[in-house]
């Protein structure tokens, strides 16, 4: 497993004079291009992030205080707007788009810190699952298992893979229905689906423009935060917490239907030792769950939202769609605005009955993802990788549904498969959450 | 023509013990029984009235600062709920609907300020269409001409009935395309539109949720600026401005197609007396004006919205509903999701394509509806109504649809039927506009 607190090991490193940024961003440069490495990047910014990195040692050495990601490699998911460039989303389709005019709000403010951006990471197709194979570019395998290819998780497959190979000091992903949290379960780091409005949209490509998330993964909780801070208006306020004494409720509807053995075991083990370590774990029954499906059974918002964006590309450039992409978005363009505002309205009703519900309550805990990452070859029929995908989704979209924020932190041990457990939380309630799991990291570490 | 500030001179006349409030209350629920005022009140509140103008009058007499409304004459829409009642909407439909839990937030605020609520008036069905006519509570005659039986407006039938008749010092409506500002126009009142966010719609039986605006009419600008400051969560900080260097523009667009000639005649009249006193008034073609029926091509917001509110209620019990009101709904129903969510995207562009194209200027001027009220004799077949009904929603939909603010002015002369002139401007931007308005009142007075 990574380093939980990689950026600051490396800031003393650096403060050490043992390693220079160069060095650590023409390692990760180096990294990108090994086998392991292949599908992961779309393209590697290698001049400007050695000049990124070669400006943190000048600053440095002249005394200056650097901000946290100055000079440290990181990598942007595909859907971000770069200004100059054609923005692909992970599709063949866009190949003749215009180029941005302008930098993404994330990138423009990844930028501003000095971090050193040395690439743009692969994705599932405009974001749209949360399985990781793209037909166009390749798929970025899971690099937790040597033997077997295995799914690295999606929608951000590529982010996730940068940080579990030490490439990146953090991933820029989204989430739109677990596209920051599955794959950071299923390749073993920490990712942070933040509160939707926390963080602006500008320059991201759209899925859902109800449910996307701008938002991103590391190898720690803090490194999250140091994230987090960058690519939202204000930092967080965390006030760190003991274990002790924090309620934790799992819920026991719908989070663990069709969860596989190892799966789990490293979930009620980690359970466990929460409670040993003075948690008060509660299970809670939380039927409303059950009510997610009911709700978005005329189609859901990504397929409505999706087909909004791309009827006109569609219509005309069908063969270029990754066809499973295309199905769904063929399906949101059957349904009626009545349906959809009737959606919308239900949401919301939904959303209010859960927040009473979860009061009292510091966290609901679950697996991340209710299975362990697939073989990608497993999945080649469209019957395996629709069923992969509704179970990889169908906890982290919950959340999604909720409007809430949510971390998934690695909780298996070394030698198996990554599984994540996710402490989720409502709208708004980050900082409280961010607590909890820098406590839930500590115990788990322990 | 009604007087120009009734709650100031009411409000003089009280303290120079001339009438008391519980006379003025008494005469305003004898006037609402009289014929002129057939059909104008769902119902009355005579004891709470009452009461409430006698309240008023004890504490004036204990020495009482009163709030500006206090003891004095309103009326209020019956869209509005009314704790214990069942909210009609002007509908049939509704019967037997349950009581509403609490009072509209509109409502209670009012009652907060000691206003004596006469009674609640008549409406369009469902607040749906400009016209005023209702099947089912009959149609309020508007008082404007006593030979000729026209039309009032809509959907604040009713309210601006009453406020013309001298029944309420203002009438409390709605508007989501006109719904204030058409019958004011054509009663010879004035209306104010805020900006749709300035006033919480709790309690409000919904038409668009997208553009639905609690707001209010009565005889003169500042009498509606004393209700907005009862209605919205904090009063507008007018600057008093002269009119002498304001720049108006006259949109050419669309805002002058199918204009009558009496409406012209004062319109072009008023507009010459308000240059004539300092203003610059300046034609501005304004193109994007024509794409307002090209965005709304798919079906427009209130079809949409009002579908997913009657979606069940429509399929029970459709003899019960207008049959016009029910021909909108049933094209709402028949709108794609991917149009709506494309309406809103092409709405927002528009919206900042319109206030770029507004710099610089203080406010638009144009009529508020290029007809003068036509008889409702005229108006028997579908045809003539939705003919009528699309040019009295014209104007007024432009600005609900840029999501901006307007007042509509009298600008006739004694002896001519009623025509209003309508001042608009951007979102947020209603102070200003006040301030406009109150120099342009004063001008066309003068």
């Amino acid at each position: 497993m990574p380093s939980p607190t990689r950026i600051a090991t490396l800031r003393e490193r650096i403060d050490a004079g043992s390693i220079t940024h160069e060095a650590i961003v023409a390692q990760a440069l180096e990294g990108a291009q090994a086998p392991a490495a292949q599908h992961v990047f779309m393209r590697l910014y290698a001049d400007a992030a050695l000049a990124a990195a070669r400006h943190a040692d000048a600053a440095r050495k002249a005394g200056v205080q650097l901000p946290p990601l100055a000079g440290l490699p990181v990598s942007i998911k595909d859907l971000y707007d770069v200004a100059g460039e054609t923005t692909l989303a992970g599709s063949k389709v866009r190949a003749k788009a215009l180029p941005a005019l302008q930098d993404s709000s994330a990138v423009a403010r990844l930028r501003a810190q000095g971090a050193a951006i040395v690439g743009k990471t692969n994705m599932t197709e405009f974001a749209f699952s949360g399985v990781g194979i793209n037909p166009h570019h390749g798929t970025p395998r899971n690099p937790a298992d040597a033997q077997v290819a295995r799914i690295p998780g999606g929608s951000s497959s590529g982010a996730a893979v940068s940080v579990a190979l030490g490439l990146s000091v953090l991933g820029l992903g989204s989430d739109t229905g677990g596209s920051i949290r599955i794959p950071a379960a299923l390749c073993g780091i920490v990712g942070f689906k933040s509160t939707q409005s926390r963080t602006p949209r500008t320059g991201a490509f759209p899925l859902s423009q109800t449910l996307d998330t701008v938002c991103a993964m590391a190898a720690s909780v803090q490194d999250c935060l140091l994230a987090d801070a960058v690519l939202a208006d204000a930092p967080l306020q965390v006030r760190q917490r003991p274990l002790q004494g924090l309620r934790l409720a799992v819920p026991r509807t719908l989070m663990f239907d069709g969860i596989d053995a190892p799966t789990a075991r490293a979930f009620e083990r980690a359970v466990s030792r929460l409670s040993a370590a003075g948690a008060q774990v509660v299970d809670l029954t939380l039927a409303e769950l059950a009510e997610v499906a009911q709700i978005n059974a005329p189609g859901g918002f990504s397929p409505i939202e999706a087909a909004a964006v791309h009827r006109e590309t569609l219509a005309e450039h069908r063969a270029d769609y990754d066809s499973r992409v295309a199905a769904r978005i063929d399906l949101g363009m059957r349904i009626s605005a009545v349906d959809y505002i009737t959606m919308q309205q239900r949401r919301a009703d939904w959303i209010g009955r859960m927040g009473q519900a979860l009061q009292g309550f510091d966290a609901l805990v679950c697996p991340t993802v209710p299975i362990t990452a697939p073989a990608i070859e497993a999945l080649r029929s469209d019957e395996a990788f629709f069923q992969a995908n509704g179970l990889l989704l169908r906890n982290t979209f919950a959340i999604n549904f909720l409007d809430g924020c949510a971390f998934s932190l690695p909780c298996h041990e070394a030698g198996e498969l990554p599984v994540g457990l996710m402490l989720s939380s409502v709208r708004g309630d980050d900082a409280r959450l961010a607590a909890v799991a820098l406590a839930v990291e500590a115990a788990l570490a322990g």
